[in-house]
């Protein structure tokens, strides 16, 4: 089998270790990046990077980005009267891996279709520890039959691969998914501080409840009580993990596709706001289930 | 073995058949409640009951209590100068099953040790159809001696047996554990609402959360949206379960709680407030999975 | 003092009544909507309608707006080109009095600035019957000086006119007072059925609290309890006054800007959320003090 | 006329300057309180204290008591087998302004009617300020007859005397104004930071929004931004008025009667979380209006 190339956008923290796996499972990688510092780190690494985003494409099998918002990736794809999508060959799949908003993904995947290009949504969950272990979970929205091309790209990045549905579902799937580990990851809290408040042992009331009906992700595997579980961030001074920045991004992914669907999100608002306090709070690099910390009582 | 005797108290929905499943065993139950027909009801089983309370705890081994709120425990044990516990035979081991606040379960258990008599609280979750089967789960507060002396009486009532702490351990592990169950419920909700509002399957969506990390016991294996899962209540028009009316009873006892030991809960206030509304709206007789309904869009 | 030409855009239950004061005041109007129905209306009130937007703007001395949305104001002043901002006379002043986003009113703003056209935004509050009454209130943003050009516009169509600062700073202005009067009125519903419930009577309640620190716009004059105050929605119906629709959709722009400009907004979020059920419950055509019916006990 | 005897219980920070203006009209006033440093407090100011309750009420014409918390009023009028009501003279007409819930106020006045006393429940706004200048505002809950009767006594302590209702409903018209003051102080401070965060004046906007139907007590005249307003707790960093610990309790008391009464208060519940998370976070002894340091962005 020749060697298939990819060109790949965005060379921070999460997308320079996911071009490294794709180097090393036999990829040609030409990576780009608007930063000079994420160019040059690349660099040290040994990938090939281009002059600019027309030249990365030009003999692309693959187009692939992984860039921080909404804006970045209408801008790289819909800017200059689409000009990227139009120097992309026609045979290539495009895959966007950005944390965007659904209606964004739409809006992007539709501009690549009537450019005659295909392309698919498949933002992930993982972090950079899934980036540079190559065990990603991708949740991706486009045709079943482009979700299937993707395969043989995503599987040096990942692990876990959902096909969601229509253009736009896998990013619908991720918003979905951190709204509700946000709740349950501040129900757990709320429950710990709760119980511990009135006199009982976190560890034994997380027992009870991982057996209950309570039972939970974050209970389980990523409990918000100090001490109560070895090696997560809770245990560790809440270092590490989900930053509060980035759960707050996708809370408002998930509030402002609340808003444009018209849908009632009670707990889903409250969410966003306490993270957003969190952070104004200035724990905006702490985990995210430092929540834990703002519901203890007075002492 | 010598046959044990129960006095039984509470022979309501719930304890009925908890009193039968006993009686089964080989445990002589004697009966009461200040229910004319539930007093019948019983003794329709073939159960015997007994004139009033004093009676039914004159040669007791076992006292069991299975009523609706705090008031009527604290009535049962408290009132009247304690008479009843003063009846109770100094080696009878007190269990009180009854949802009650935290508070009153350590109140009325410090009123049994003054009387010299040991107690414990031991709430339930599994509902009716657990209390007919046998398979309700106990959570235990109290001393781990009484404890292990309580599995003989529980173990035809039940499945699992969780020993949570001192004196009211039992009721704090209930409260918290079915506030973290209302957050998730709506949690869960609330993201299908999401995804279905945006387009997506919520069925596609329940199996993709289900196996990332906004996986809980709600979306496992009671999802709340209709026909994404087969015999839940929400398959079957939201008939059966746990009623929205329990539900915002139990909210109530957390409430109370958080009140009393200064505890914040931001999600747990919000989530009492809905299903407060619930029955306000007439859904108190459904399963609590209907808070579905409730979030949809304007179609 | 030569007659003023307006070109006028919006015709709908708003807009009409407005033109049609203007044109009493002397003013020479030329309307234009893209519905038909809204021309036909506007006609048969005996109102001038332009074939197309420009023609409409062609010998303008002001050109006014009043549409629904953020995204029809966008298409207006910049679709096809910015063409029917290039087709707005030099020395016109350009009002846009729709409820839209602050961040599209700037944005439009700077549209019209670079193509040498003076522009205000200058939000409404009042609605149909201010509209028709000549007594609406005003929030404009823009410079001072755009502020006294545009008074001889405005003064045939209301009342009160608020300088609140630079471009945007008019729809800064009402999307947080709406904010602050959403959440005054469920406030105010919950204290009422709170006090109801307790055995008061909402009317001596309401009299008490409107002499003390509880006291705000919606208790003294627009107050959500039926019979307390004659005159008002809640003795109606909740017919006619501010839609429940309306208020979701001004709630919408709120939590969009708090999302923008990271804004913690705890009561607004779940103000939004109630409104938005209530929508989805069917009653987005009451008054927006119907939430007071939410909030009652079971009876 | 004769000189009338007041029993005096309860001589802290609210009951000294209320007792002595009921001394500097005229009455004499016999104080007792259960806190030695208290009672010498009191002492040092020229107060009559006596040695014990029962010698207090000795030949009152009126009882007056001024306590932290229900338990309190519930253990002076009900402990000891109602010893101190049994000693009450008939004619006497007994006052409790404490804070205290709806439920225990008419708790302790069945047990006084029980004893043939008469009682009336008479909470306070105005906070230690108004104590001492003798202008707090009185709420009433208990006959008509009793009310009037009341106003001789109160007239040198307050300036403005609202009848509530029957017993209780002085209590219950404090309990909800206290709400709905926290949910407008909340409101408006979410109001003015997203206004500031959009870039607007929070002084221009308060003008505006005081003049529209945002229009509420907090935003006119205890505004909490600081340097909006001159002589307000925010600018002064907070320091005075009343305290996030009072304004805590209160809500406390909001909550625990919509649990009892069954209402849903999704406001509500709110602001007593985040309340208690701002008294977790110690800023208990600052007044209430410091929520708006919450409120604010990453900066």
């Amino acid at each position: 089998m020749s060697t298939k190339t990819v060109a790949f956008f965005g060379l921070g923290n999460m997308g320079r270790p996911m071009a490294l796996n794709l180097s090393k499972a036999g990829f040609r990688v030409v990576g780009y990046d608007v930063s000079a510092a994420c160019l040059d780190a690349a660099k040290a690494l040994g990938l090939e990077v281009a002059k600019n985003p027309l030249v990365a494409v030009e003999s692309a099998d693959f187009v692939f980005s992984m860039l921080p918002a909404s804006q970045h990736v209408l801008d790289l794809y819909g800017g200059q009267n689409q000009e990227l999508l139009k120097g992309i060959p026609k045979q290539a799949l495009i895959v966007d891996s950005s944390t965007i908003s659904p209606q964004a993904a739409k809006e992007v995947s539709m501009m690549a279709e009537s450019q005659g290009k295909a392309m698919i949504d498949a933002p992930v969950s993982g972090g950079t520890g899934g980036a540079q272990a190559g065990t990603l979970t991708f949740m991706v929205g486009g045709t079943p039959q482009d979700f299937e091309r993707s395969k043989a790209l995503l599987a040096p990045m990942g692990k876990n691969f959902f096909y969601a549905g229509a253009s736009g579902s896998g990013q619908i799937a991720k918003v979905c998914n951190n709204m509700l580990l946000a709740i349950h990851m501040i129900g757990t809290a709320e429950a710990l501080a709760l119980g511990k408040n009135l006199g009982m042992d976190p560890k034994v009331l997380s027992e009870i409840m991982s057996k209950s009906s309570g039972r939970n992700w974050s209970l389980e595997v990523y409990n918000p009580y100090p001490g109560v579980q070895a090696g997560v961030p809770a245990s560790k001074n809440y270092e590490g993990g989900f930053m509060v920045d980035l759960m707050t991004k996708d809370l408002g992914l998930a509030i402002e596709a609340g808003l444009q669907s018209q849908t009632s999100l009670p707990l889903g608002s409250v969410a966003r706001s306490l993270y957003q306090t969190l952070r104004s709070a200035g724990l905006g690099k702490k985990d995210f289930s430092v929540v834990q910390t703002f519901l203890n009582s007075v002492s």
